[in-house]
């Protein structure tokens, strides 16, 4: 067995630190709880060349991990990338709303809905794995099973054990530990630099 | 000259209607506007070889049209067609928020900002052009040129007048005039569709 896309994954992080799009210091995040690192994959599809890559490693892991048949994301983040996944795997794309929209043919899930459909849920990030988890109880409900996603980044606070609850495998490209890591490695931060702030 | 892209706009007109993209009777838009058809294209990329089609036929128009170099939407069915068109032509993709996030480095337009870059704005469906006229205002401020807005369809209330105020032309894949032309062709619908209705 070769050890899947393990260049690219180290290359990544390295551009992930190197563009800025991961910075460690300081931070607080929008529930107020403090990070010693902020990471804005928001940032990703401006350099076109890092965005092809880490969509073609995605549809490279999905692939290897099993059978879908449909791409399901949540906005913002999640939505551009299942995007560029679907139109460059040739798969159908269904997204779920934070709320439904209060006019029109309102529904939570937009999209063909197929009943017994397999989705591989895509987010950018994993926290605690709150509106990932949302997101599938609303597609499960329209019948479609979800039984993995992936994110980019997992920051390991929670997600992998709230989506295995239900029944769904969590799969990141990285994980904030695996980047700080291959960044001590490569001399570009201090080793331990997670535990340093907050 | 060849009259470009002319039997993928006819067979993709054909294709909102028989997959209920696209649906003529008594709606009521977001606005409170009664409006005799409703199109919801958040439902293509669930057809995923219609959605590829649609995809590179914009890819065409834009490389015709003339020179950009990035990508700009505004969210949700915007960003789905831009960040599907960025992967494709390998561009980078910039989008605009509705409003400022509250929390870690906030700012209107997400994705790296290039002053003096000429980008194209993308969007789903051009109504009166408010929210596209918005965002490339909010680009302008960035130092971010649109000369060029492409949308897939246009239901001509007003966008077309509005953008070219700002300087900025606007493309679409289809008009809602043309569409009701094209299906009254084939028999689909009766000619003089659109007036039958509000």
């Amino acid at each position: 067995m070769v050890n899947f896309g393990v260049e690219f994954v180290k290359e990544f992080a390295i551009f992930l630190y190197k563009s800025g799009i991961m910075r460690f210091g300081d931070y607080t995040l929008a529930s107020g709880k403090k990070s010693p690192y902020y990471v804005d994959l928001r940032q990703v599809p401006g350099h076109p060349h890092e965005f092809r890559q880490m969509i073609k490693h995605l549809r490279g892991m999905i692939a290897k991990d099993g059978f879908a048949d449909s791409i399901a994301s949540v906005p913002t983040g999640g939505t551009i990338i299942a995007a560029a996944l679907a139109v460059e795997s040739v798969m159908p794309l269904v997204y779920v709303r934070a709320k439904p929209k209060e006019y029109g043919t309102s529904r939570r899930v937009e999209g063909v809905i197929r009943k017994g459909s397999r989705a591989v849920m895509v987010d950018d990030v994993a926290t605690t794995g709150g509106s990932v988890a949302d997101a599938i109880a609303a597609l499960s409900d329209e019948g479609i099973a979800v039984s993995d996603a992936y994110v980019i980044v997992d920051r390991l606070e929670g997600a992998s054990e709230r989506l295995a609850e239900m029944g769904t495998r969590l799969h990141s490209v990285l994980d904030v530990r695996k980047i700080a890591q291959i960044l001590g490695a490569e001399g570009l931060v201090e080793p331990g630099i997670l535990e340093k702030f907050g």
